[in-house]
């Protein structure tokens, strides 16, 4: 890995992090702070709107009962939370900072090189911003190789994906010690080769909602009928297996490969307000390929037994079925 | 409800079908004909590939211990399935025919013409399709006052969605008749007022898709990335809540409002190849009043809980939590 010329490398082990500065204590921030307090890291929180150490309070205790019941780490407390009145008492004595500020570019920019000049050089600052690049955010801050990306998903003491991406002045170092990171505090994480503005599941996650509120706009189906369509139709799929994998499956014996050839010309039609990708003979090798990797020798049999189970696992979990 | 002048009236009421045509038994339509089966109809299948009634039969018994571990109506057997060599002989005594062929516009507008010369023209007529509009379908029958679509979402054994629209030349009596059936046959249904290209779930889906084939097409993200997105992240909401009840979470006490004003400048940003809709305050508001019907008078705080309680339960059901 590229390390950044003159970067002092890194105070801890990623498995060493015992003190957590959450900048920022809104949805994101409160969630974070609940999820790391969870599991059993000390946590100082800062943000400076009015009344904002009051409803972090009522994020945690909101939280609370949902992490008691997964399982709280030894020793974890909420009262292990302090809010501090100024960013420096936060970030000064703090083995990670995970800022989660509203989402205004201009706002990230200051903040972060304000959280940069406060927090000791050799540790990382990571970012839950929603979809800017890190190589936009980074540009004030006199250690810009120790900012990255760490893209959390409401609620972040639920939801167990983190992407994580670095900006073309992070260090490698940082990129990799954060994946670290979020997989020894129990997070899945996508660590990303290059910036992609908006990541990878906020991407598919925006290309949907934008879709959705066209179609609010168009009246073409109100919120409750995208909401249903989602709940009762390819939502209950999702968490078992992911868009590529299902249609995989939508192909019988054949797979994606024939369901490529299959559906391809589809791809025209206006089923969506997004323009389709070509479907070129490379792209649909790699999906087939992609597939065939993620089945890891597992037949379609296979991989339908294993959805059925779990679409009536999910559907059974939400009282669905008996 | 408007009927079509000339509309003989429908043979049966939705509760008292008895017998029900699989034309097409590929992978939706022996899905058809499992779930139909395991609800205790009769079904008559045809389908003119070679193999196709060992295939379904292989189908049929994929999904058979699925069905039974959810619970089959009285009944309920296997041995109930007849497959026939002419499409005659499957439709010809029906008391409701699901159509299930390949999406290829000109082949569905044939075979709907031939359905409809062999059944009798007080049976409704359904059609699987991905996204056709029954309008431009049902242009060949003389009968197409009984054509619809019931869109239906793979496996139709276990996913509960199907969406009901009719075409220009469909009675509003079938469109409710429909809706009716398939409600009587366990579905969740939703009936569309007009027609949209991909109805509403798939334009979602499809939107979703199209951007991961872009993504992996341009090398922004792999295959194994994007469903792990998916499965760690959004896609555990979205059996629980729908992308705007989601939403309306992510706006802390504000809800949807606090959300839009404040992410209503990101729909700007390049999250996705789609361009957004114009955030007019009109959208706005219909955005807010919608996600306000949808919770019925639950706080946010209580649909927080709720969602907690329902995402807990798929990890748990997909054994990720203890």
């Amino acid at each position: 890995m590229a390390v950044s010329p003159g970067f002092p490398g890194l105070r801890v082990a990623p498995g060493e992090v015992r003190t957590i500065a959450c900048v920022g204590s809104g949805v994101i921030g409160g969630g974070w702070a609940a999820y790391f307090l969870a599991h059993g890291y000390d946590v100082v929180a800062w943000d400076p709107a009015p009344d904002a150490e009051t409803r972090l309070r009522h994020l945690v205790d909101q939280a609370w009962p949902a992490l008691t019941e997964i399982g709280l780490a030894d020793g974890a407390a909420r009262d292990r939370l302090s809010f501090v009145p100024e960013l420096a008492d936060a970030v000064s004595g703090a083995d990670f900072v995970q800022e989660s500020a509203p989402e205004d570019l201009g706002l990230k920019i200051g903040l972060l090189a304000d959280i940069d000049a406060a927090t000791p050089p050799d540790v990382v600052v990571s970012s839950s911003t929603s979809g800017y690049g890190m190589s936009e955010m980074q540009v004030k801050c006199a250690h810009a190789e120790r900012m990255v990306v760490g893209h959390p998903f409401n609620p972040p003491y639920l939801i167990p994906l983190v992407e994580v991406v670095g900006g073309t002045s992070t260090s490698a170092d940082v990129v990799a010690w954060t994946s670290e990171f979020f997989k020894v505090a129990g997070k899945s994480v996508i660590t990303m080769d290059r910036e992609v503005p908006g990541f990878i599941a906020n991407r598919l996650q925006e290309a949907l909602w934008r879709e959705a509120l066209h179609m609010v706009a168009a009246g073409e189906a109100t919120v409750e009928q995208i909401d249903l369509s989602i709940t009762d139709g390819p939502g209950l799929r999702w968490p078992v297996q992911g868009p590529c994998l299902t249609f995989h499956l939508a192909g019988g014996q054949g797979g994606m490969a024939h369901m490529l050839d299959h559906f391809g010309p589809s791809l025209q039609s206006p089923w969506t307000r997004l323009v389709a990708a070509e479907l070129t003979p490379q792209l649909r090798d790699e999906m087939v390929a992609g597939c065939e990797r993620e089945a890891g020798g597992r037949s379609i049999d296979d991989l339908i037994a294993e959805r059925d189970r779990g679409v009536i696992a999910v559907l059974r979990a939400l009282g669905r079925v008996p």
